[in-house]
């Protein structure tokens, strides 16, 4: 499009506004009318939201099953095979995970394999995201292993040995205990993201800004990553948790670094080398695979096998994962009693399953068209928790690299998350013994090369520095915070910080002089464009920000910064200048300057007087107090005109309200002192852009009263210059 | 005005605009060219802040003395005459204040009357407000009298009587004791202070919202009300702290009303009864009277001389004053040992104290036309509080009665401080001992009257309550907190409160889909007005916010609700179509729907490559898939239109972008995701009336990249709907 040359394209769309100007008051009497309407009575809200019909009842069973909706209409021939082979292929990633998760979460492996099965089962009937895979992830398995180490530290359990004085540790006992806690922890989970779901509260994700998921989940790396450490080099180390531990920990495994199992670490790295070369290979040949090489699996068996063959537990010394019981647990109720304590945990828990849940099924509910409900999910989310906290699950979300495995080998529906928890049932029920040899440090390889793509975030840093430095500073602190502080704590910090960034931002505006574009009505930056030419006599100022008050005062004085008139520094002149005058006159030498001090002495009393009027808030006294002076004023205005011109040459303010969304009680209050202030030294304030809301709030705040009328605001900045450049209409302000 | 009727003016200023239609990608090529700037080096910059001359070193020097620059030039015959009657008056009041101030303090009647001398004296060389009275402030007192209290309870002070198992109270080393502790918490404050004015801090005080300090003070008043019924009623009780205290010492006063001494309360009474109608008397007469009617120093003077007279405390056992020492203390170093627990405190005392004192030297300098420095009238209080911690004082700050006699008695510069500090001086020195037999509930009474303005603020509520719901609930929140929590967490939870505020303000907007009202460019709310008409196929949504990581999904699902266009369903029933289409083309019964097949899968396919990349972020698949697909839907294009017209008849949105400020990468990627989700259904989506900041913002996030070209972008909403409304363009866009 080009449209300085309109002969090129005849049909090339002009623009042209041919009309007066207009005043807010022109728009209020005659141009606008408010349609009228008949407010709703209470009892037709309520009628309307308690009506009760079969197809609401439909709609909200459809919305609480969301099985009911698709299974129905299930296509078996177009959908099946993708859902099997993303189901299998899926189920088999869910087991090393289990296993390596429950490490994290600081239960005996089983437990992790339960998680698996039951929650994952649940989400098939309840969840509205077709791709998302359930089951353990490393962050939330982290958070819970920090609570259980914490409510059941080893301290409290050593036992004395029988016929002896040295204490040993009862790790059955701990277990036991340990398992209690993440199932309680797991319960209150459930009940907390069931309750926000049923009470509509899925907006709470909103507050976690990608730059603070990113940064969390990024030092959330961090801590498994060191807690990991251990189990590769097969050192035993104490666990801690609470500010700082992740520097605790490191310093403990370094200091015991000597003890280090060689056997296991060469596992370990074995393990590592080959999981990143095949992670690599899935990647690199991504489209020819027909399913990604289960390299977890593979790694799992294999080292399974070897561990057995070469007892390495009993020759080498090498951490098993030991005793893993066939078959399910019978159901139980979790200890309530332990609630109490884990309040804040379980909060912080909650917010952080749904948070990843929701945010990587949005993704994926936009890359195939169609929509998943926060509300729903997070429900979901609480019953697959709750239901699963009562058959000694822990806590699940969805974890990032299943899901991904599951859209990426066809997954079309929940079926496959079905497949994939029936295929983890079958090793629980059947062939979970046979993992029994399997080396920790090979659950500790799966789960840090599971932890590249976290640490990739890192490149997040270079990034944002181009893009957002204030999102940087968001990623930077939810980073350093959730290392530093701990998880929990960490979040609650970052979530702080995100809030004032918000409001450091409706704190440092730009602010700026706007002048012209010849020919148009478009006024821009004078400082940046060239082409932006300021009207004589008038000065544009505009600021981004609504004027509330945290910032009414910086606005105020930005204002008479930029627009290099300070009523205060005026009248000083102004006062200078007539006690000048008075010397004059008191030597008898200049007579003709006593219309000088007239006028200056009025100035004074109208300043008093408007000043009052300020303070006391009573508007009718100032028009009296104008009328008045402008009757006093009329011989003197031309010489007082001249007099303030000299001063300054600016006779015209125009303040563009279009950044402005709101505006309050004490916003409205320095506003219209600001009018009043200027209106002293001769200088009229106009109001540009308003929007009707803003409007309709400084009518709320009795904005209009006295001097300040509707006059003095106009729809779109042009209708304000105009009227300034119009000699009339100026004059007619200017002795206001 | 009446622009509808120019013949009657022929100077009425007519707006009129006729130019092309400009989009942002030909403003940025043609029309706006940036101003070049050469950046200044680091080294310039430093250069300029270093320079140092002796303009630079005396601006300093006046700035840091403020009684440099206005001693020398002192109208004496003008201005010695109001200053001195305003002094006298002043510091009549200083004397009752600081003995009944010293009582909420909790430290001897003495220290009060220091606390009146040295800071108030000190204020004068550093002070730039002319009219505030310096000196003991009931808020404040109060204040340091918890952490008095709390520091040095009585309950540390019993001991044993030489030759008896009772214990009783050692006064005399508790009172030394809360001594030390209000002088240390004195001596932080002033370096909080004195360190926020060197740094420039004195912006602080704007969190400090009005309604905010109107609820938090009336709460103080609420504390201060509480905690001297007891000396009103002569009854010794406990002293509480911390939350809930307010409520504890009223049911501890309730529970020893039998105690009540009749003698004190019937002075207390009288003397409230003839304070208040002195006040009465002094605000109605306001202009008659030279001179305010001393009523407190009538009080003081003529109940020390009944007390003295009728042996009030011997034979009523009457509550006195008691010794008051004659003379100064010499200085000492106040006790730095005790600071540690007092910082919390004295943050909040120092903010407390200096947004007193900012907000009242504002008001007097907006009505005498001077300017106040924040940050000098930071450094000035930090001084006084500092040094005054030496000379045995506690922390003060401006009164508003004090500071509202000293202005209204003529007061016209710092002397009148000055010399209200000398009165107070000569009383110390010389005849001190005179007060000794001043009943204490004389102090509560003058205290309690005194509170009278400040529970006045109750009516706060009514007239906040039609201006705006949201400042009246953070008066609501400061004064409940305040009360409840004590006056320092009250304070904190205040200010949080009204930041959560400002965000929750960014997150409801009024939305609105807006309309043009005829033969302007001018487009309001539909709904609202009766003349705003919709232009047939374009929705022009209005929301008033920024868009950032905590409302862009408001934002979105916003937009799809008001336009009434959602992509999920369109695409839903467009695959439906398919579906149908596909069994008929099955059944071979019509043919001819061989076309809509093959544009409802192009659709898909469009759609997964849409979206495929808007996951992958790789903006040039796109491009090249939509060639591809407006190749292939040439053919099919006329139909395909029809079928999705029939869907939706909305052919083009446009965003208001006026109202947004900021944008970060959140608001970014959903709003490049809204343009990419509504392109796969035909309909194009523009943005208008972007500031210049926001698109140098959007550009810096790599908004524009893929289909999403500046060419979406136009300066006004005018712009937009021509550019829509004009067919050729709507054409290329809609196969775009």
């Amino acid at each position: 499009m080009e449209p300085e040359s309109p002969s090129k394209r005849p049909s090339a769309p002009v623009l042209c506004v041919d009309r007066p100007v207009y005043s807010e008051k022109y728009m209020e009497s005659e141009l606008l009318h408010r349609k009228e309407r008949t407010p709703e009575t209470v009892k037709e809200k309520l009628t309307k939201q308690l009506h009760c019909s079969s197809d609401r009842a439909k709609a909200a069973v459809l919305s609480f099953l969301p099985i009911l909706s698709w299974l129905p209409s299930y296509p078996v021939r177009k959908y099946l095979f993708g859902d099997v082979v993303s189901g299998l292929s899926t189920g088999v990633m869910q087991l090393p995970q289990g296993l390596a998760y429950a490490m994290l979460a600081a239960v005996p492996p089983v437990y992790g394999l339960y998680s698996s099965f039951y929650p994952v089962l649940l989400y098939t009937f309840f969840g509205t995201s077709r791709h998302i895979s359930m089951g353990t992830f490393a962050v939330i398995s982290l958070m819970i292993g920090g609570v259980a180490e914490r409510e059941a530290p080893d301290s409290d359990f050593y036992v004395h040995q029988f016929n002896s004085t040295n204490k040993t540790l009862d790790t059955d006992a701990r277990d036991t205990r340990r398992v209690q806690v993440a199932v309680a922890l797991t319960c209150l989970v459930g009940i907390i993201q069931l309750a926000l779901g049923l009470l509509r509260f899925g907006f709470v994700a909103i507050y976690l800004a990608e730059p603070l998921v990113r940064g969390f989940t990024t030092a959330a790396a961090v801590h498994v990553f060191v807690s990991q450490l251990k189990y590769l080099l097969d050192i035993k180390t104490t666990r801690y948790s609470g500010p700082l531990s992740v520097l605790y920990s490191l310093i403990e495994v370094l200091k015991k670094i000597g003890q280090t199992n060689v056997a296991s670490l060469v596992v370990g790295l074995v393990c590592i080398v080959f999981l990143y070369v095949v992670k690599d290979l899935n990647d690199r040949f991504k489209k020819k695979l027909p399913v990604p090489i289960p390299g977890e699996i593979i790694v799992v068996i294999v080292s399974t096998g070897i561990s057995y063959g070469m007892k390495l537990c009993d020759v080498y010394h090498v951490d098993v994962v030991g005793e893993i019981p066939t078959g399910l647990l019978p159901p139980s109720v979790p200890k309530f009693s332990l609630l109490h304590s884990l309040v804040v945990d379980s909060i912080a828990i909650a917010i952080v399953g749904f948070s990843m849940a929701i945010s990587l099924a949005k993704i994926f509910a936009l890359k195939h068209g169609y929509a998943v409900d926060g509300n729903q999910e997070l429900i979901a989310l609480g019953l697959c928790n709750f239901t699963g906290s009562f058959f000694h699950t822990f806590t699940i979300t969805c974890s990032m690299s299943r899901s991904l495995v599951q859209e990426s080998t066809g997954g079309k529906t929940q079926i496959a998350g079905l497949l994939s928890s029936l295929v983890v049932l079958l090793v629980v029920v059947a062939i979970g013994f046979m993992f029994e040899p399997l080396p920790k440090t090979v659950l500790a390889a799966i789960i840090m090369v599971n932890l590249l793509g976290m640490f990739k975030q890192f490149r997040d840093v270079c990034l944002l520095w181009g893009t957002s430095r204030i999102e940087l500073a968001i990623w930077v602190v939810a980073f350093i915070a959730s290392v530093l502080l701990g998880l929990d704590y960490g979040l609650l910090v970052a979530i702080a910080f995100a809030m004032l960034t918000i409001i450091y931002r409706t704190q440092s505006p730009k602010k700026m002089i706007l002048g012209q574009i010849p020919n148009t009505a478009l006024y821009y930056d004078v400082e940046e464009y060239e082409e932006a030419t300021e009207c004589a006599g008038i000065k544009i100022f505009y600021s981004n920000t609504s004027i509330y008050f945290a910032n009414s005062d910086l606005y105020v004085s930005a204002l008479k910064q930029k627009t290099g008139v300070d009523p205060t520094v005026i009248q000083a002149k102004c006062k200078s200048h007539r006690q000048k005058s008075k010397k004059q006159k008191e030597n008898g030498k200049r007579e003709q300057s006593f219309s000088q001090i007239k006028e200056a002495v009025v100035k004074l009393d109208m300043e008093m007087g408007i000043t009052h009027e300020v303070v006391d808030g009573e508007g009718s006294d100032l028009q009296e107090n104008g009328q008045l002076v402008e009757a006093q004023a009329e011989s003197d205005s031309e010489e007082s005109r001249n007099f303030l011109e000299a001063l300054s040459p600016v006779h015209s303010i125009i303040l563009d309200f279009t950044p402005v969304n709101f505006i309050d009680s004490v916003g409205a209050k320095a506003i219209q002192a600001v009018i009043k202030e200027y209106a002293e030294i001769g200088v009229s304030v106009f109001l540009a852009g308003c929007s009707r809301t803003v409007l309709a709030e400084l009518r709320a705040l009795q904005f209009f009263s006295g001097a300040v009328t509707p006059e003095l605001v106009f729809p779109t900045i042009h209708d304000a210059v105009l009227h300034c450049q119009c000699p009339r209409s100026h004059q007619s302000n200017d002795s206001m």
